[in-house]
């Protein structure tokens, strides 16, 4: 070869060659063909050193071009977004309520993904050389050896030999395709902190029996329901000689797990603006977000289910058991991290005074946060269901801790990640629609699995719900058991965890089911809530932090945000024992070690360990805790209580002018906050803190965590 | 190959071997060790399927192995930092100034470098295969066929092949070296977003003159002197037998091109802390922003240097003015780039009620402010540049047409994340010493650099301000001078720019002496800051809203807060006739047109564009705003000055109590501020609101933005 001095210009920064600026990108692979242009070009004989400066030029020439197209690529997801917050805001202005701004961005992601699948040539980017041939394996780095010169290349995946030929692609949407990952430890753990991080504690922890049960229960139940319906399917399928690739049993059971994951964040989003039942809106949400962790665990550990011998698709107990253990080992252990993390982070904020320097506070609560899911992976554990359980602990305890200022800068700061990466997420689904190379529509498969979540989720939500029924004093009436059956759709992580592995067949038509069922019922349902909540006559435009009533008779009463002085021994009654145990536990050590509020810990500790008591108490308790009485145990039981209900009853039993000026105060400075952060100061602390106070008989200032 | 049926366990998460979880670190290189383990435990035969099987687990495993890895090396920089986090506030606490947190970040990381380097063993993950031989040409992607299964392969660089033997590297200094690109493309935008978001405006546009000289001229000087001498240097090296490889005159002046960044963070941060004189701050701060950007694009610019025909390193006179071309199309594209988005988010922000909805304003912010970067990138101009410009820009507009909750919201975010940026190059910087594999350290080299840039910092300095001087009326004293001489720190850019290309011995010897230089100018310098002001008797302790003495002689005048009014007549005779059009122009039609601020479009504007300027206006300004007077073009022009000096003057001068409430009441509410928001929010706008205000007489109310 022997390129001519023919004169390509170097503009811009020049960057060498062993640079190819691609983090976040899947790698480029168009720098060939630069290559063959320059060689194509060459003409006359020039010396060998012009040479090599004119093909590091064109190399250097390619790594910035495909940057360039990076850059591109992204700018179109920004603006895709940018046209998305505009429209909602349009939405949002107009009081349209019909279609979610997740809904929407899925819209403009799909016209996006039309332009960009049929609008632009199919170019054929692809150089290949099949010379090589190794005899024993494959190794992660080649060196090639061209004229002389070295090259490394790296590893980037098997190939089907089927797909040899196939991979003549677009290169836009090759660029427009990311890393399957990027999902996973980029996108869904903002997404997943923030839901941790601002659950709605007070009505969470009532109905925490619930949500367990529908999140733990639930999920394995649709799963295994979905599963064994999807299996069925299969069968079928194999029978009418639709499907002619392996579809196994064990496959049928990962489908199930990964569309069990339900993301009700278009029917929350309304319940949010119209101030849907409270006890409601805490049951989908909990759900919701327990359930995506349970799902991704469980997904996990269907795929390590794995029987020995050469049988590898039979059903072997030793290998379910070991799965089991899979999922309950990668389930506490994430458990774990998250809520060590979360632990951690509450005693360095006590004991330090970090509080006088917000940013460094602020800094400090981002990286602890985020390393939970860094020490998770690393330790094999799940990151993201790890930051799930580390936003619950931060919420619960390192909240306490923070500046008033730092609060508001980290609920914001995980308010806005979240809403990007959820927007990204879904206009992301959108355009993937048109630009994923790998979709397998099997209209059989696609029916079978709306069929088969229809079921799964009813069978799921209605046994379970009377189950609950028999132990629930406040029971979840029918309209309630409706409204969950209908808000089961699926978002964001049943997405991630199908676009995780689109290697075989089976995930293929598995991912491409998934998108269109995300579609479907993010549209329709998203759509269908306003209606829906009225024609099953769930009540809206509740103050959130009312009691709901104790039973449907005296709806009228409570209407007129009247005091509910009974409330607080019912809950008694409701919750229980283990929740009351770990309520006093919580109160009386976890709170009082971790925070500056509760009781002191020289008095809950027994006296032989005053020493340690008197270091772990921070000073500001005694400032603000009135000397306690003898019956202090009783009392903190009491008050533990009241964590769970909160009550204006406790205004009411006083009867005391002061409290009342003190609440009303407080609702007035809450009342002029936007009704996004309204959501989260509600509760987070915001409730604990007015029951430590008011616990206290109002003794003590509002702020006195600050 | 038959390997056997060992019992290797999957656990976890399955992840697929397409899957390489392996962004923003660069893609480990051990995937073939352990495919070799896996050979070397087969044993007896078994069947094809279960071996391929049993490669395709070990492989994912390998992935699993590698992700794991790349979690470990981030939560090592984690964990710097949080460490670097409870340090700082440690010496906050303290009140300790010897050194400053990037100083002890840098500490933390040369640390952490050593054990890495010296307490972890050399393993060598490296998998060579030379047997691929091709003829022509390097191909961007390979197929190569390994016992019948295809693996597809990416070109990731040439090496050269002198390099070949020395690639045995330890796994985890690979795995905590990040790819250069990382700094420039996702690190250095948030710092440089700050810096120009939250240049100190009044200030900076009252020294704008002499700034745009220090940065522009002074960079070109030093680069050019730096240059000059290092060539001398690597002459010198060359005679000694010092330096063997090449080293040509076009890489000195890059080298001096690099080094000219400065970055006197620390020397701010000081500053910031002991309120020292606010005009010298601008002038540090202001140069420091401008040549980060003159830097780059002087780099850029020499790097583009190609002198045509086969001697490609003498003086090309049309090669030259090429490059001085290439320099002024990427700085203006860059900056045109800039200023375009703001002014698109300033009319977004202005014409929809965005402002109702924080969350999506701050999004919509946030998104526009990074879709510059990109768009610059995409069209080849400097991305990093392109955004300081936007930074300004969104200052000095978008800024007043945020609700009160986003200015908050988009002023912490973005402090938080040049916080983390910043603080994580300096820790990376700290490691890199040790991690780094190819340092060349050469003594003369780097003794030859620190005169080098000492010799060119004062080349730059004095002649500049000498001539400044000339038509300065606020002399630049000769502490100031002697201040900014010793304020020559070299920084975050600086090491940016040296580690994006380390392809050549030169460049890795550039790199090496970059580092060094780092390191010491930030630990003396940082630790000399305090003594050098009080030696130079800087004054402190200034309340960053008063005006500067006149001259020395009133110093003593002025010590107790005394207003000055002459100020508005210095300044308006001292800033140049272009800068008071440009500000004329500035506040009659462009603030008009894009904030909410200034005198209404159909006052300013011609009569023929009534219906335009109609449409432009907002309603706010009507609301706003008194009917203009007869005096109008001479009043705004008055109006327009007070921007430049905004004295405490027009209260004196008026002597009414309003103005004294207002402004006692504001500087009440500033006081109660942390101080770090207290720097950002003194600039930020605010001094505009007060400017409008008080220029009008105080018959609006103070927040008339909001």
């Amino acid at each position: 070869m022997e390129p001519g001095g023919g004169d390509l210009v170097r503009f811009g920064q020049g960057r060498a060659a062993q640079v190819l600026p691609t983090r976040l990108l899947l790698l480029p692979l168009l720098l060939g063909r630069g290559l063959r242009v320059v060689a194509a070009a060459s003409s006359s004989g020039a010396a060998a050193e012009d040479s090599s400066a004119m093909e590091e030029l064109a190399t250097e020439k390619e790594a910035e071009e495909s940057h360039r197209q990076d850059s591109v690529s992204l700018l179109t997801f920004i603006l895709l977004l940018t046209l998305t917050i505009l429209t909602i805001w349009l939405f949002k202005h107009r009081r349209v309520r019909f279609l979610h701004e997740t809904g929407l961005a899925m819209i403009y992601g799909l016209i996006v993904g039309v332009i960009l699948r049929y609008g632009t040539p199919a170019t054929s980017g692809h150089d290949k050389s099949l010379s090589c041939t190794q005899e024993d394996r494959a190794f992660s780095t080649l060196l090639v050896n061209v004229s002389g010169k070295f090259f490394e290349y790296t590893l980037k995946g098997e190939i089907s030999p089927g797909k040899i030929n196939s991979v003549e692609q677009n290169d836009m949407l090759r660029k427009v395709t990311f890393d399957p990952e990027v999902f996973f430890n980029i996108l869904l753990p903002p997404i997943i902190f923030h839901a941790g991080y601002s659950l709605k504690k007070r009505h969470f922890f009532r109905n925490l029996g619930s949500i367990l049960a529908y999140a733990f229960l639930g999920t394995a139940v649709s799963c295994f329901i979905i599963g064994n319906l999807m299996y069925g399917v299969v069968k079928l399928m194999k029978m009418v000689g639709q499907l002619t690739d392996k579809f196994y049993y064990t496959d049928c059971l990962f489908f199930g797990a990964i569309i069990s994951a339900t993301d009700p964040v278009t029917v929350l989003a309304i319940f949010n603006e119209l101030h849907a039942d409270v006890d409601l809106y805490a049951l989908l949400f909990g759900e919701s977000v327990l359930n995506d962790a349970v799902a991704i665990v469980l997904s996990s550990s269907i795929v390590a289910y794995q029987p020995a011998g050469l049988n590898t698709h039979a059903f072997d107990a030793a290998a379910f058991f070991k799965s089991v253990g899979i999922f309950l080992g990668i389930f506490s252990g994430s458990f774990t991290m998250g809520a060590v993390t979360g632990v951690v982070t509450a005693l360095v904020t006590k004991f330090t005074k970090l509080h006088c320097f917000p940013l460094l506070e602020t800094a400090l609560f981002f990286l602890m946060s985020w390393s939970t899911f860094l020490l998770a992976e690393a330790c094999g554990f799940t990151g993201v269901v790890a930051v799930l359980f580390c936003g619950i602990t931060q919420a619960h305890y390192t909240y306490n801790n923070l500046s008033v200022e730092s609060r508001g800068r980290t609920k914001q700061l995980f308010e806005v990640l979240h809403f990007l990466a959820e927007n990204f997420i879904f206009s992301y689904m959108g355009l993937a629609l048109f630009t994923f190379q790998k979709h397998v529509f099997s209209p059989i498969f696609i029916i079978g699995a709306f069929v088969a979540i229809f079921l799964g989720r009813a069978a799921h939500i209605y046994p379970l719900s009377f189950f609950l029924n028999l132990g629930r004093r406040h029971k979840i009436g029918w309209n309630f058991q409706h409204m969950m059956m209908f808000s089961g759709l699926r978002g964001a992580m049943a997405f991630a965890l199908a676009i995780r592995d689109t290697a075989s067949y089976a995930r293929q038509m598995m991912f491409t089911t998934t998108l269109l069922i995300v579609f479907f019922t993010v549209w329709i349902v998203g759509g269908g809530t306003t209606p829906m909540l009225s024609w099953l006559n769930i009540r809206v435009g509740v103050d959130p932090d009312q009691d709901p009533p104790p039973n449907n008779d005296s709806f009228q009463v409570l209407q007129g945000d009247g005091p509910d002085s009974t409330g607080g021994n019912q809950t008694k009654q409701e919750s229980a024992w283990l929740f009351r145990l770990w309520y006093s536990f919580d109160h009386n050590y976890l709170k009082p070690i971790l925070t500056h509020s509760g009781p002191p810990l020289t008095n809950t500790l027994p006296a032989w360990c005053g020493l340690l008591a008197r270091c772990l108490t921070s000073p500001q308790v005694y400032d603000n805790q009135e000397p306690l009485r003898e019956e202090d145990s009783d009392f903190i039981l009491t008050e533990g209580d009241l964590t769970l209900t909160y009550g204006d009853s406790t205004v009411t039993a006083n009867g005391s002018s002061g409290s009342h000026t003190a609440s009303m105060s407080l609702e007035g400075s809450r009342r002029t906050k936007s009704s996004s952060e309204e959501v989260l100061e509600r509760d987070l602390g915001m409730g604990d803190q007015k029951v430590s106070s008011w616990g206290t008989r109002l003794v003590f200032p509002l702020e006195d965590n600050a």
